[in-house]
């Protein structure tokens, strides 16, 4: 890296903290504070406290761990959401991810990641025991399990699986299979194998 | 673009004000605050009051216009620098490029743009009579115009030239040619044919 010469200790300092960003290079880092300094002092407070903000006053919710304003999220307070199917995925951006599609109108209960032994993430830091609780009060019919298709997605799916196959509960996860608009050539064989075993009528498929 | 539904408000303020920068998305920006959210409440404030204080402490210098945390920066103040020498250049990005060489020794003259009037930017809003009242006031000796090689750039360079050429000094600018490490065949025309007008003796390429 080359050094950098600064002309002031105050800028030094910004962008070493926006170099702190995972994915921000100084050079973007330098351009981004340059950009901030241009603006209005009011802008820049205003960017600034939007930060401080989130971190002190942000809270989880008390059901299903997504972070909100409040102490039970919209999601859980919703009436005509459906408290009998639970989906459980590891983080709120896969949430957001699933709201988007309109397509579920269940609860959701976020892990705050899966099982992963490389990081030094064990079952006791993820939200398990309080999803347990959840099934085995009483209300929950289905639980969706939503991880992601890596090792550390398919253990954690297989640890939740074991805790919950006693309890009356059914389990399902999401379907694989050739993404829509893919060409099959492109398709990996794993997927491709998937989705021809697990091959749907087609007629069921016109409606959707 | 596909509608967000944000858990929290809080969050989405964040994340307006961070998609607010240049280059930054909205996916970029809901991954740079969750990774903030995950940090300590003190590392955020520190992240935040750095710009805070940057945009509220932050100087000009009163000689060069380089932004300084002092009057005076640390290049105009430095006893071992060459005030007799002044490059002019558009912002401070270009200062701290032009420092890493270490090929320079003299002072720098920080324009705070070039003339654009396709931006609305004319001659008056940059620090042009500055350096003017800087020239006549008798130290400089010459001025190197360290500009972007566009047609903005140009324009600048030449408004300059106009303003200083009754005056008793001279007017360098950067020469123009291949960059080092190039491909004769990659290169531009334009550059190349001005690298070739003005060919250097060989001999005294050997000692750089």
């Amino acid at each position: 890296m080359i050094t950098e010469k600064f002309p002031s200790r105050l800028l030094e300092n910004a962008v070493n903290e926006f170099a702190k960003l995972p994915g921000i290079g100084r050079k973007t880092a330098l351009r981004l504070v340059l950009h901030l300094l241009k603006q209005e002092k009011a802008d820049v407070e205003l960017f600034s406290n939007s930060l401080i903000q989130l971190r002190n006053e942000i809270k989880h919710c008390q059901v299903c761990h997504n972070i909100s304003d409040v102490d039970t999220c919209n999601i859980c307070s919703n009436p005509h959401r459906h408290p009998e199917e639970v989906c459980v995925v590891e983080n709120i951006k896969d949430v957001m991810a699933i709201e988007n599609t309109q397509q579920f109108s269940g609860l959701y209960h976020v892990l705050g990641g899966i099982i992963s032994p490389m990081d030094g993430i064990g079952p006791s830091d993820l939200e398990i025991n309080s999803l347990i609780d959840r099934v085995k009060s009483g209300t929950v019919k289905e639980v969706v399990l939503a991880l992601s298709t890596t090792m550390e997605g398919d253990t954690t799916n297989f640890f939740i699986y074991k805790k919950l196959r006693e309890l009356n509960v059914k389990i399902s996860t999401l379907a694989r299979g050739v993404s829509i608009g893919d060409e099959l050539e492109y398709a990996d064989e794993i997927t491709l194998g998937r989705s021809i075993r697990n091959r749907l009528d087609f007629e069921s498929t016109l409606s959707q």
